[in-house]
């Protein structure tokens, strides 16, 4: 697919040609009320990007390197907002009160530096952009007016694999490049990243770091953090470059203080990342629970053994049954591992052993042991693809498929919308108790009645020895119009309970704008005079993604 | 043992009745000429602790809390000095330029903070001090005459297990509680950290997690990094406190902050950690290579299999030689897989396989298959065993006893040091063949002629998929009195070889006062800024740990 001759669209998930048609969003509407229960009223127009208010730009491209930026309607207007409910609903209706005054496409370091003398020079705020991905307000411009201008930089243009080292397995990869980019030029080599986000089409290696984001990997290399070998940035005081190293004692980790930064430090260039073998090895496995906390006692085992599978998801019922994923009434366990390098029975055949100790009831076990990936393995993740009729792919369809549904839905009138955490095991039952309980009561007391039973489901994404990653997943009927004061609402309530409960207010969603009320309760204020003096050094005007994660 | 009762010596290694007796130093004088081939003219006697010079305390502990302090002629001169062959070699001689005024001994948090408020009015330097086992100048007051007074902040007083979470196998220890002491106090739960650098029988929790110390797991969670689950640390402006997650997004890593910091933010008080089941099942075989370039090839296809073995060393001949470890002549691998939870037989005879195929030659397997731990097992690590007569066990104990060794070396006239690194595969092979051959010429030339032929021998201490940790060690001849001065220009010769081969100054050595001016040369400028910005902030005055990682 040549995405160059294809535009995304300007508000909600994917290109423009795969808006559904008024028939597949009826079929939609039809199975809103059949499966989960919500009466939908009316399905909704979005608002076309013509009829879209923009106030006009209020800086001009130097003559000098004007073919490096866009103030374009369309840029702007894509540039304006993330992919939170909260942005999708607003992009639905036409809201795009703050988009930036030009939007800049660099296509190299050197590009970037000097993108970002002239911000300074302009005093213009300065917003990285990789996918546009974020569910937290992370690139949404909400400074506009305490800056006489905002650009935002696109990296999509530094978007190759500059180099592949198979012997260490490792690769040099530019910002820019989405998931699917990188992969198809791995590709070439036999070689792959692996790191899956929900966004993975979209989302960005330069996005993935400064976000800490979550990846394919249930265990062990959890977040992209694992797999940075070295990360180029550009300051506004020069560049910040890390060595290429296996491993290193020297001093705080570099790269692990630009890892989460979310731009507010530097723009990252590109990045030396962690690369393997295609796996040619793969068994997986629903295992079924007759509740949660079963299902997580076996997961803790499993996370504690030190087997280490490549995916350890576990559903609750609610879950389990809104994707059809397993057995009606049940929790899930889908479980997987996979190898380039030798088969990975034994492996699957004691986690199972596991599961079936806390009470679990495996499927049949799915996968290759051995053979070459074929054609069907060649495209990683596909996001469209018909789900076959097993536990494991039922449930990785309606992962990739959600965001795309999300438009639909708003289209419906139904909110949905996740939050994510994590926590320690001792800690776990009762978290997740008092979270589902005042998540239930918020959504309640915020949604509108008589139109069908709003629901609160939770899987994890990922598990660690000392505790898993609690994902919640949140739908319910809308408040035509009011969305965003209804989110409002419930986020506020459910970020509340996570933080008060001991909680982290994202296990990889990031800070961003959205969560920063509550990030700024968790983090210890020592490391914030830390950060806001490293941050002020680097960036004394305070141009580089004002607003998120921290103030000067 | 009650420690107590006992002190260490105030030089090398030890306690004061460890010291070997005048046969002993002897049999190893003469093991020095049949196995080194080094001539040794002469056995010296270290100077004893009242023949020491010693400059008065320059300031006088408050009336308030004088019971945390000494300043006590052994305390002071026992915190002069690290443990590097520097540092021996000088306090076997007697030299002690640069004593702390005096010795604090916090009881706790609030200690600290007490403790860190006097040395700010007083303007004096305040050198968190755990084992005292840095081999980098990292707890000397060389910064003596630019301050008015130097306090040590020795820990050794806060070694508690404060609290155990069995459920998410975690435990919150206080920073001054060393190897044996935490590892006696976990085992009350049936739980093991499993962390064992070289150091581990006086090195400390908040030491190696301020120097970022590398440990038993030679994949995997190879530092101490890996294992901190959250850090609570006292600062001049008030307490650092992270939350105890099993994973987190939220912002760069305040943790990965700390971690490394080697003091000059905040000084560590206490850390949950993540600890583990005692391991019932354990594997562990040697496998002889022709050469040390065959089993690295083993031993990345295994680092890159992902059967991550808790061992995984590999010997170079020379180093396999001298510890008696291997056959003669042949690079040694030792390798050794874990488990409390399940048989490892399979991934030991996977990563066997994998040897084989690279010409490894498998000597017998060790080790256990299930039963649980004996009386033998209790005591982890133990410095002094006899070895046993397998070559799993030869390396082990050489490994352990090193320390103890090098006071009798000092004795002989024989340096003996180490420095470390780590590079990407792809480049280890030239990387490795340049280092050696700048080592063995700088130490050549450092060294006296017509004694014995130095000895530069190397062992990978640590691996990972994209690049091995080379260990070199040096063994030569000893310019007598003049130790200092050989050792200093070795040291610069190897450390120019490592950085301008493109390693790390370090590993999981640290970067102290000794590595600053590769550390300096290795570390990307606005990070330097970035970290000298967060130090102002926190510490104005520049009072802790001055002259480690970076300048004010």
């Amino acid at each position: 697919v040549a995405t160059a001759t294809r535009r995304r669209k300007h508000w909600g998930w994917g290109f423009e040609d795969q808006q559904p048609s008024r028939e597949q969003v009826g079929g939609i509407a039809r199975a809103v009320t059949d499966r989960l229960g919500f009466a939908v009223d009316e399905v909704e127009e979005p608002v076309p990007l013509d009829a879209v208010e923009l106030p006009e730009p209020r800086l001009k491209p130097p003559k000098r390197f004007a073919e490096l930026f866009s103030a374009d309607r369309y840029d702007r207007v894509a540039h304006s907002l993330g992919k939170a409910y909260r942005d999708v609903v607003r992009g639905f209706r036409g809201e795009f009160p703050n988009p930036p005054d030009l939007v800049a496409y660099p296509e190299s370091p050197e590009d970037l530096d000097v993108l970002l003398s002239f911000c300074a020079d302009e005093g213009a705020a300065a917003i990285p952009y990789g996918g546009g991905t974020s569910v937290v307000g992370g690139v949404e411009p909400r400074m506009r007016d305490r800056y006489p201008a905002v650009v935002t930089l696109d990296l999509g243009r530094m978007d190759r694999v500059l180099e592949v080292d198979p012997i260490s397995r490792a690769a040099r990869i530019q910002a820019g490049a989405t998931g699917p980019r990188l992969e198809e030029q791995l590709r070439e080599h036999g070689l792959t990243l692996r790191h899956f986000p929900q966004s993975f089409e979209y989302s960005t290696l330069g996005g993935w770091i400064a976000t800490r984001a979550g990846g394919h990997f249930a265990t062990l290399d959890t977040h992209i953090d694992d797999l940075v070998e070295s990360i180029r940035a550009v300051t506004l005081e020069g560049e910040w470059e890390s060595r290429r190293l296996p491993g290193s004692g020297a001093g705080p980790s570099p790269d692990r203080m630009l890892i989460g930064s979310e731009g507010i430090l530097a723009v990252i260039a590109e990045a030396w990342v962690r690369v393997r073998e295609r796996p040619g090895f793969k068994l997986s496995v629903g295992v079924a629970f007759d509740d949660f906390a079963a299902g997580a006692e076996a997961v803790r085992e499993i996370a504690q053994s030190g087997l280490n599978p490549s995916n350890c998801r576990l559903l609750d019922a609610l879950e389990s049954d809104t994707t059809s994923a397993g057995p009606p009434g049940k929790a899930l366990l889908v479980l997987g591992f996979e190898s380039a390098h030798h088969p990975v029975d034994e492996p699957m055949s004691i986690a199972m052993g596991a599961a079936r100790a806390h009470g679990g009831e495996p499927g049949e076990i799915k996968g290759r042991a051995g053979e070459q990936p074929g054609p069907a393995e060649r495209r990683e993740a596909p996001p469209a693809a018909e789900p076959g009729d097993d536990p494991v792919d039922a449930w990785r369809h309606a992962f990739l498929f959600a965001p795309y549904l999300r438009d639909s839905l708003v289209a419906c009138g139904v909110l949905s919308d996740t939050f994510e955490t994590a926590i320690t095991w001792d800690r776990f039952p009762d978290f997740h108790a008092e979270v589902m309980e005042l998540a239930e009561r918020a959504v309640a007391a915020a949604s509108p009645t008589g139109r069908g039973k709003p629901r609160v489901s939770c899987r994890f994404t990922h598990v660690y020895p000392d505790g898993p990653a609690p994902y919640y997943t949140v739908l319910a009927p809308a408040w035509r119009g009011d969305e965003v004061a209804q989110w409002d609402e419930i986020k506020a309530a459910v970020s509340d309970a996570v933080i008060d409960a001991g909680g982290t207010i994202t296990h990889h969603h990031a800070v961003g704008r959205d969560h920063r009320r509550w990030y700024d309760r968790q983090r210890p204020d020592p490391f914030a005079d830390a950060l806001r003096a490293a941050k002020r050094d680097l960036d004394p005007q305070g141009i580089l993604n004002p607003g998120v994660l921290i103030d000067p």
